[in-house]
């Protein structure tokens, strides 16, 4: 074989020039493939999760109680869960959370958006004149997938019998940035 | 032909070689074009859209009134209109809103976010000592393209005359997820 | 070498293929280059910036006071500082800043969210009643890199003494838009 390539010099430099370009060929190849999967992973990391609730009605709470926005308006991935009030982390990453209380006529209301329990920041509504009292507040938190996020209840200040005005009353939330 | 090329085999290899090579290098080129169509439209259909308004002067506000914001301070594609103030939503997806008012001394207000007439989430603001009120909300809503929101008045929950501090009033929102 | 050539046409042929495959494979490798080339810099580009902050027991502010919230819960890309109070943005783009205060009773507090010392966004809290006064506001604003944002006491309106009931008061931001 070397015998005969070597008394045919142009056919062996055409066959050098193809192993060249398969090279470059391949070469090409993998990057496309590579290319291709990290765009594939960046839209899979990339799972949206946002939800919206409100509370149904006027509501008593007890110290310690988890407060369940009943009245789902939005829910991505179906992150948050209304039976129970609690955003379960579908993805890892940095959400944003935002909490709003109205509290009824003269009575006043201590909150905590926790994290798996512990706090994450703590919210007040309420006056003790004779109007509603509405009161907000944001958090931005890290969460691993499978992290619960809800809202509790202080547990000793607050007043008793209803309390929310409900339909005013917001958990809401979004997945900033999702974590690679 | 056929015999002409069998009795040149290491040409005939060599030809097959290139087939393959050249099927390789078009079914590259296709993956390329796919790649670099998907980043294109990733691209597009991000679009930013952004915007942050406050009131001008105090003002009074009739039932079912549109709040128009129209100090606008920030304002991506143009998509919050200062004359009328609504949003329209240059580009499907989930949008987040936010709404504050500070409300003048012993007056109430009462308004809500609306998407298209509908309600989408209530704020109230407001006390009745001495002293100025404020309230804030927020909704996260999904919206298809040419959908309005605007923040109007309720249709007959609040004090009339000058009710509103202006500066302070905020109507704003972002979209949060672009849907393709 | 022509004379060569001529008299070997099958080659001919099949060498004139494999300049139009390698020209092919050129083509598709400088592809593959510049779509690796954006997404790198897409993702470069969308640096994460967002931070979350309270503020330490019960202070008291004087006129025009930079308002520390020294108790940081979260910070990416350490763009905000603590022992100022300042946010500095790491990237250019459209920020989002909310601010929380909760005010003791009988107190009252005009601030602002300033660039560069500039008014972005007025907020208020407290009431003159016997309880707590909460209040919030938020603001969307461009920023090109090294632009700075804080959050400072107006420069008369407000009481003296301890104001702030601290851990429930908030400063947290986050990039929503980077520019290229």
């Amino acid at each position: 074989m070397l015998t005969e390539q070597s008394t045919k010099d142009p056919l062996m430099n055409t066959k050098t020039h193809i192993q060249k370009v398969a090279t470059d060929v391949n070469r090409n190849g993998v990057k496309v493939e590579k290319t291709l999967d990290d765009i594939t992973a960046y839209n899979q990391k990339t799972l949206n999760v946002a939800f919206h609730a409100n509370v149904n009605g006027h509501i008593g709470l007890n110290d310690n109680e988890v407060i369940r926005f009943d009245r789902v308006k939005t829910n991505l991935e179906s992150a948050y869960h209304r039976k129970n009030g609690i955003l379960q982390a579908p993805t890892p990453g940095y959400y944003v959370f935002f909490v709003h209380f109205l509290v009824l006529a003269q009575k006043r209301l201590e909150a905590q958006i926790v994290k798996n329990g512990y706090l994450i920041q703590s919210i007040f509504a309420g006056t003790q004149d004779v109007g509603h009292g509405p009161g907000s507040n944001l958090a931005i938190v890290r969460l691993v997938q499978g992290d619960r996020v809800w809202v509790k209840v202080h547990d000793k200040y607050h007043d008793t019998g209803d309390i929310l005005d409900g339909p005013w009353c917001t958990f809401s939330g979004f997945l900033l940035y999702p974590e690679v």
